[in-house]
């Protein structure tokens, strides 16, 4: 899975995109903006590395970091639809994951949660990377969300 | 130059760090959360791709942007402020340049502008990188970016 394909699907398609990142802290929009022309399709990055960063820059509400952590399915909706809400992208990538080293006894290091938004609405997943190393499991976190947004784009209509 | 010294300068010093990102589009934020430990002094990035980003993101100004266009010393000065402002950071650079291909007239590829925030001030300078190409560049204004932030980091009192 290559960026360039992801910005060919998006020109054609005429979609802009724009991501939320935290485990991989903009690894996502560094790949798509690494191919020339990319501004054509690349609105914005949000890279919430702190809970305050993704409370303020996505509106991701305090009560669901609270009841669930940052690292869940729940939180990442919230931050792709809140990509979504503050972007003029029709197409949203969230990441939010334990890229360690380290984990906890309920989320093991290489777990990452995915949110996607469009005009649709959000879907949300989680993938266990393993404890591949901190380097592995951001590479795997970035071309998964990659992949999904090119998914996403394709299905656009 | 390492993000690891700036990590270790940082985390030293006490200092938390947000980055703004246009030419670069996430490589500086994702740069220094490679480094295991990074959410101790990383706040949040910016990654303002297009001119509404940097506006509405960052605060920065219409007439900054008709009048010395994005790739100025003006402009990664208001970036450069507005990540300040819209963050939890004390210190805070921010990136935007011609990576290529091409450039114009006045503004050849490889010029890159760089701010950098701390509570005495903003400070700007232009770096003519030259057409090393679009990766080239890239890298070029990262490296140069983290060497921003460690500098600025190491002079904190």
């Amino acid at each position: 899975m290559s960026a360039e394909a992801l910005l060919a699907a998006a020109k054609a398609k005429g979609v802009m995109l724009a991501t939320a990142e935290s485990c991989t802290g903009g690894m996502v929009s560094a790949a798509i903006t690494d191919i020339a022309g990319s501004s054509a399709v690349f609105d914005r990055g949000f890279v919430t590395y702190t809970n305050a960063a993704k409370i303020q820059m996505l509106g991701v509400l305090p009560a669901t970091l609270d009841a669930h952590g940052a690292v869940s399915e729940q939180v990442a909706s919230e931050m792709a639809a809140g990509a979504r809400d503050n972007s003029a992208a029709d197409i949203t990538v969230s990441i939010t994951g334990i890229a360690g080293p380290g984990g906890s006894e309920h989320k093991p290091e290489g777990r990452v949660c995915f949110g996607l938004a469009t005009a649709t609405g959000v879907t949300t997943q989680t993938v266990e990377f393993g404890a591949l190393g901190r380097a592995q499991v951001r590479l795997a976190a970035r071309d998964h969300a990659l992949k999904l947004l090119l998914g996403a784009v394709e299905a656009y209509l």
